[in-house]
């Protein structure tokens, strides 16, 4: 499977002209004659030569490459069949992320590393990673709050932007959304449907987004006059979703709107009001919240909050770029407006 | 967000050695005191050094980096909120994969690069980046057949291993299932639950592993006395699922039973036959293919055959480090077997 790679020496032969003119049409060096330019860029070709990369990134001290972490909460009882890494992407929400930061990568020729910390052994080698050059900076993805990634790559003073506020202040720079108003946004439309007994199923309270989501759609509606609002809370997971339904139900029967915090949890919210015979959204109205793949694949679809992912996942990438670059030295936070989008379900 | 990275001589000083002791014991190099090593561990931990990995790599010449190659054919429509990346993570059967993969690299402190290979110029930058030794050896996940980028690899002599047999030989290592096999299980199934008129749902048939899924299913009925299998195409997501049911619903509206070519072509199946008043299993049996995320969160919970993707891509990481340590010179198969895992559609 190996072969002996081209070298400088090879596209000198082929071309017939010296390793020195090579290199030079090589790195660009603009003082060769054209003629000359098109004979090694074809003697480049026809060998298969490519620029040593580690020799390259010796001189530019850049590694073109970016390290995108994801941070959760892994344990031990991790089999093959269900690591973190499987649980991540069974959440539509990670491949919207991958999509919108390799969409801002590929055109530059940047690709990411995807890395996976659980651990604080896995922290320290993304540390070493970054401090070693084979990254030129971080994409940090937290599952959970409390992560101390965000901590350690400020202390290090390594480049890396983080997805969504950091649950205590940490400098460096973040993309977010207006978690409130995609809250507020719920409320209105459950009171514009005519529901008089709403509720919802929070994220996890530990989660800055989920304490946002939640306040949003409490205050509107506390300004409406509701000043009670069940609440139920879940994990994000399709079956956590499910289970708060079924506590919501038994606690408050007669319940007519349910602002779910993500899209999963909707879907398993709507099994399980199908299950008990309540129709959606005639005898339940049902508002989601990513507006990921599922809200197109549950029955009924979802009306639901978008959250634009795929742009802050780009826009994560272009101020980490920013950050490498040397274009930005302070910390910036770039946060986008959630949308409602209406369709079946509420 | 830059600060000067500590070198060898910041670890000299601080452990009071030469720098070449330092390099010594960065180096691996044996004939150093263990008290001294034990020193400088310590001035590296203080100092935070990080040995540079491009001056490293090119003593080494290994990135410990893999390349995961996803190819699809991607189109110019493609904008921000409908990527490839994003289609590509929408199934969950890609998660898998990297989930698989990353069990394998993880624990040997290497790291997958993902790289999308759509048109010929990614797929020259894909050739370009193995060629550089940025990374040591590619994985790659094909989305569709005839594929051009595994006989590009062969013709490099680069190291890569395929996940699934490609549709025309080529002499790289690959793993696969026996299609086959599933799609015999299927049909065992649906017989032993009485079913005397099935249909299916194939996935696209210039994919190699939707040829063979269909052959097992048919050459098994074949073998009962089914001589004729009515069959509708799908493309391996939800809506062409739905749209093949409705499709064999409209043909042959006595059927009751359906074998679906994967998990997310039978949850739409399943959807257009609660809408028709079809109770699954009692009027109709599902059988999906996959046993991914979706067949617990359909309702109802799918019978399925499952695909062991995690160890599938496991292994593919294992083959390819063997090509990559020298272990192995000549391609190799790894074939899977698979599962039929019962729940509650068949």
């Amino acid at each position: 499977m190996s072969r002996r790679a081209p070298t400088l020496e090879d596209v000198a032969r082929e071309a017939g002209v010296s390793r020195a003119t090579v290199s030079r049409v090589v790195n660009g060096v603009r003082n060769v004659d054209p003629q000359i330019q098109d004979v090694v860029r074809r003697a480049i070709a026809r060998t298969g030569y490519a620029p040593n990369r580690a020799a390259r990134a010796l001189v530019t001290r850049r590694a073109e490459t970016v390290a995108l972490v994801v941070c959760g909460a892994g344990d031990a009882s991790d089999t093959p069949q269900d690591t973190f890494a499987a649980r991540v992407f069974a959440d539509p929400f990670f491949g919207r992320v991958v999509g919108g930061v390799v969409g801002f990568l590929r055109p530059r020729s940047l690709h990411p590393v995807l890395m996976f910390a659980e651990t604080a052994d896995d922290r320290e080698e993304v540390l070493t990673y970054l401090r070693q050059g084979r990254a030129d900076g971080a994409l940090v993805v937290s599952a959970h709050a409390d992560d101390p990634l965000p901590a350690l790559l400020a202390d290090a003073r390594l480049p890396a932007v983080l997805f969504a506020r950091p649950s205590r202040p940490v400098p460096l720079s973040y993309v977010d959304l207006a978690h409130r108003d995609g809250g507020r946004l719920a409320a209105q439309h459950l009171l514009a449907r005519g529901r008089t007994r709403p509720a919802t199923i929070c994220g996890p309270l530990d989660v800055p987004a989920s304490q946002e989501r939640l306040a949003g759609f409490r205050d509107t509606l506390a300004r409406h006059g509701h000043a009670f609002v069940p609440v139920a809370e879940g994990g994000f997971t399709l079956d956590s979703g499910a289970a708060a339904m079924s506590d919501l139900l038994a606690r408050y029967p007669d319940l007519d709107g349910v602002f779910a915090a993500n899209d999963l949890m909707a879907q398993g919210a709507c099994q399980v009001l199908r299950d008990r015979g309540r129709r959606v959204p005639e005898d339940v109205a049902v508002v989601g919240f990513d507006d990921s793949s599922v809200a197109v694949t549950c029955r009924p679809q979802l009306t639901t909050v978008r959250q634009p992912v795929e742009e802050m996942a780009a826009a994560m990438a272009a101020v980490l770029d920013e950050h490498v670059r040397g274009a930005r030295t302070e910390p910036t936070s770039v946060v986008f407006d959630p949308e409602l989008v209406i369709r079946d379900s509420a």
